[in-house]
């Protein structure tokens, strides 16, 4: 997931890169195509002043913070299963449905978080985008297959047991955000790495796979509330001497809390991707005054 | 809320605004300011060529979808309250309760939506932005006092039969959402519509501004589906001869498909508010070559 090219008003850094390539002696060098390693020492080499050093270092926090509160989310979503509801197995009992949560967290939501911000790690720019493109598409392969699982968890448990499937609003939220999620990412496969693809349809796509991208987190997070938040009332009814879920005994507290923290992480990542600044700086920019579009670049 | 400026590589709409901007004639006027009337007037004039039609006229179908969807949210809302749960009252009972979805399906998502694109309608351009500014504004506030009504509704219900108020996942992420609004409707209206409001906090505000816009919406989002899940769990539990939920009967399948217009429709908002074609034009690339920032137009 990626954001469309940063505004002419924007960034301090943009700006930074439009002087560069008006320095007269580069002018001249229109036909000129520039390497990735040029570009790379350009990047270098530039004057770190406090114009860019500022975005640079809110966006490390930022990106820090990303990281922490993925990290945050699947250790409670593992301690929730294990602690309070038994551990793991794959035997089609209450046990296996505990992977249900674990790897819809992980991979529908912290992975696919994690993928979609690859190309805001300042360490990744300046550099060809190939590399960091075949990454964002492997962690989002692995964030789909994860998800899938899930799924599998979930509907294995429910047909061991003759649990209907798909009945609830958090079933058709979840399956929509994995069935928009693949869609995605063939579309984006097809789009972005294949080289046969065509650039118009590059270009077409591009801000479809952006909105795509944050629509599909959305939809994530709105199901792992309502599934965090169904499952909670499934099991704390409050009998057998137990307290009910309108008590907010331990567990509810925990679990509530793994919500509040993955409602947080996905406005960290919306955050992230929000913000013009904190994008990968442009080429189309960078080298606008004097090389043509750059297609593996912009793409 | 409201996008960023747009990007210089973006739209053909700016292109054709920097275009007529660097006319020979219009070049020797930098120092002039121009009035709201001649922006008006070349909006107008200029030719309707297929590059500005385009995005014009899938912008306005969209905006139609949104307008239709938001419709439907709140007619769907209206009928499950009135046709499946008894109607509407304000004595305490389960009647008042049915208040709550409604109110906050029209507040905090449709309202909230509608008044979110506000900036996004052709009409509104190249006019003066204040008028649309106080739409945006009143809209919203409009959006927020339907939302803390609702928010009365449930409470009152909830303290008339002893039924504890906030331990639900819902309801923490259905408050944060609430609360979320307000303080970013206050930000908004000393940032944007205070005269005496510095340009610096503006400029600070507004990214913020923006990001949490899109964040609320996604937040109440995920509050109406774990809302509706919870409700329709809780009410078809199967006894009295009826149908459980598992067995999707007629309600149930009613309530889920308001949950899917409900996300159609903050799907379709985000859209609109992703698409950097869409957004209102800004004045600062429409003007650069001429005129100095005029602030009014660009907070």
């Amino acid at each position: 997931m990626q954001q469309e090219s940063p505004a002419l008003s924007s960034p301090p850094l943009n700006f930074q890169l439009t002087q560069i390539s008006s320095e007269p002696g580069q002018r001249d060098s229109r036909s000129v195509k520039k390497t990735p390693r040029l570009r790379e020492r350009q990047w270098t080499s530039q004057p770190q002043g406090a114009s860019r050093m500022r975005p640079v270092l809110s966006l490390s926090l930022c990106l820090l913070l990303c990281f922490a509160l993925g990290l945050a989310c699947v250790l409670l979503a593992c301690l929730w299963s294990s602690r309070f509801r038994g551990g793991f197995q794959w035997d089609g009992s209450g046990l296996e449905f505990n992977w249900h949560p674990v790897l819809m967290t992980s991979g529908l939501v912290v992975m696919y978080g994690y993928a979609s911000v690859v190309y805001r790690v300042p360490l990744t720019w300046g550099r060809s985008k190939l590399p960091w493109k075949l990454l964002h598409s492997g962690l989002m392969l692995l964030a789909l297959l994860l998800s899938v699982v899930g799924l599998c968890a979930v509907f294995d448990v429910h047909n061991k047991n003759n649990i209907p499937n798909l009945y609830s609003l958090h079933s058709w939220v979840g399956l929509s955000a994995v069935l928009l999620f693949a869609v995605q990412w063939v579309a984006g496969f097809a789009g972005f790495l294949l080289p046969c693809s065509p650039v118009s349809f590059r270009k077409l796509l591009k801000p479809l796979h952006v909105w795509l991208g944050g629509s599909i987190l959305s939809l994530s997070i709105a199901a792992c509330v309502s599934g965090i938040n169904e499952k909670l009332i499934f099991v704390l009814k409050g009998d057998n001497h137990t307290q009910p879920y309108s008590k907010l005994p331990p567990e509810a507290l925990f679990a509530n809390s793994l919500g509040v923290v993955i409602v947080a992480f996905g406005l960290v990542v919306l955050r992230i991707l929000s913000n013009k600044k904190w994008q990968r700086p442009d080429p189309q920019a960078q080298d606008a005054a004097y090389t043509p579009l750059n297609q593996e670049e912009n793409d």
